[in-house]
């Protein structure tokens, strides 16, 4: 392997002094991107890009091509495990993911085995072995899974939901039978993140994109303890280097100080919380990843100047920053605008960085 | 008018001694009831149901024949300001409300006048006359509105979003536009709830569906600022008793001081914050309103029993505190599960409320 060349990226999530704040962006291998869409064609649909190695790891290195990016994530999805499991996932035009056969009852629970990373999802493994050799060391590449409760909500309701009913449903009428899902996730989602380090993956993600649906207890109960259950059992370690684990639980920000003390390296923020009192909570615990809106990019390049300069003000000086957006970039944006985005992540935030 | 018969909910929401802690449920009017469905059907369409005054008084009336209810809310939607606005509202089944005409730009904006609430509201004002003579002075009768940012997301974006992209860009790219859209419907809420009061509801709701997609700085500037100005013009007392005003900003835990800030007697709260976490930040300022996660009701009414028992030990001794749920009821909810809710809240309270 060659040695990294950038390494911004990892030294902020361990809150070590950098030049300037690191920054990518949630999605940022996706459909606002021309060349993007080009691939994915060439592919056919979404799964059979995240099974090419070859093609997802042209999508993944497509933005480092046009912006300074300080890391590189896995083209992938969050559904592969369940896909893995047998659920059999498609993706109906305009409607998102669904499941064939969603988990229904006890039975289906009991039925579930824990997906082996290097077979059903050997594909995954081969992604990352294939963009870690093309990335040269450029950059830090990003390994990912969805969190427990966020794939359960998947799987229970068969697809998207608004409303949660059917997990809702069975979490309040047969909770046992949740936590037996949780826990076959969470062994999951472990090997499956360790088996990603030992292909080459240099910091994980872990995606918790609907734990905000819940009330604090069943949060804790039900998302939170399964996140640091995997947090236990990770690789902290490869190739003489801290591998970083980020826990980002979307609509989170009442529960920062309990997403800081599992014992990840850092929380990711959405926009709705001020950058400034989530440090204030839990900055001398762990990084903190965020937090632009999104919707920011639609904006003129003076505007999101303007916005990544009251985000890097908030978090002030000193290390443990890592700019992103709050979630992943719109499909509808003008590439050229998520390059001032970057671009003034990297010019304003030197003076926080100096000295 | 007869006199008031249970004050329950109006002296919690003042913050002054009750018995027990009053309860009322989110569209407790509504389809999970087997006769809403019934009048609805006689009726036609939701919106031919909310223009006709004996039915919309009808279906207002129906959970208090089930249930022992605190309160009664006009049964109304909160479309009903842009759709007098000329925008055209529909409903697309199982897509949601829909606009034929929304607001895409500046010369929109300008074109739209403030409905008179006794004109091409009238339906609603007459709603309310009939409902309040009905009602007999069992309870109160709650009027409401949604606020001036939920109803411009609806306008803006021509429905129900995901991602409220078109209002984001307009937000970011043409802050004033927005500004002059929010400006006109503050206006034209304030005059619609005060035309409810002179109609007689006795006690108001502001529904702040969407205000919590914002960052907390736009939240201020696009949302709360607006309730707050409408909070200032409303009339807040008739018949020689105060007429309460609840904020209800979902998603809004993390910005509880600053609604309690506005000058409004109560707070609405979602499922995701912990009742004894708000209480201690803002309870010595306003009363608070909810927070059983609707989904709840899915459960045993042992388990809704354990969940009550919880939120009324969570807010603790002395008044202050009307139950509700996070958000409206869901509509395959099983009526009795809603009666044992109601009956928990009840049964539970009175110890703490006693001597």
């Amino acid at each position: 392997m060659k040695p990294l060349k950038n390494d911004t990226y990892l030294r902020a999530l361990s809150r070590q002094p950098t030049d300037y704040t690191p920054v990518w962006m949630m999605r940022q291998a996706g459909r606002y991107l021309p060349e993007y869409k080009a691939t994915r064609a060439e592919a056919g649909d979404f799964m059979s890009l995240c099974r090419n190695a070859e093609l997802a790891c042209e999508v993944t290195l497509q933005p480092l091509r046009r912006f300074p990016l300080d890391a590189a994530i896995l083209f992938s999805d969050i559904l592969t495990i369940p896909d893995a499991m047998g659920l059999g996932l498609y993706f109906e035009t305009g409607e998102g993911p669904r499941f064939e056969r969603p988990v229904t009852c006890a039975a289906d629970v009991k039925r579930i085995g824990i997906p082996d990373p290097e077979g059903e999802l050997g594909y995954v493994m081969n992604a990352v072995r294939t963009i870690r050799r093309e990335l040269q060391g450029e950059v830090p590449l990003i390994g990912f899974s969805g969190s427990p409760w966020t794939l359960a909500t998947y799987m229970v309701e068969g697809g998207s939901s608004k409303a949660f009913t059917k997990i809702k449903k069975m979490m309040y009428a047969e909770p046992q039978t949740l936590h037996l899902l949780l826990d076959k996730l969470a062994d999951s989602v472990t090997s499956y993140l360790n088996a990603q380090v030992a292909a080459g993956a240099q910091s994980l993600m872990i995606f918790d994109t609907w734990g905000g649906v819940l009330t604090p207890r069943d949060y804790n109960e039900f998302s939170l303890r399964y996140m640091a259950k995997i947090v236990d059992g990770l690789t902290r370690e490869n190739e003489g280097r801290r591998v970083p684990v980020t826990l980002f639980t979307k609509n989170g920000g009442q529960w920062l100080e309990a997403i800081a003390a599992t014992g990840c390296d850092a929380v990711g923020l959405d926009w709705t919380i001020n950058i400034a009192d989530a440090k204030r909570r839990v900055g001398d615990k762990v990084a903190l990843q965020g937090n632009m809106d999104p919707s920011m990019l639609y904006a003129s390049p003076e505007r999101i100047e303007q916005e990544v300069a009251g985000i890097l003000e908030g978090f002030g000086h000193g290390p443990g920053h890592v700019f992103n957006l709050g979630h992943g970039i719109h499909l509808d944006v003008d590439p050229e605008h998520a390059g001032a985005f970057i671009e003034s992540v990297h010019r304003l935030s030197r003076p926080y960085h100096a000295g």
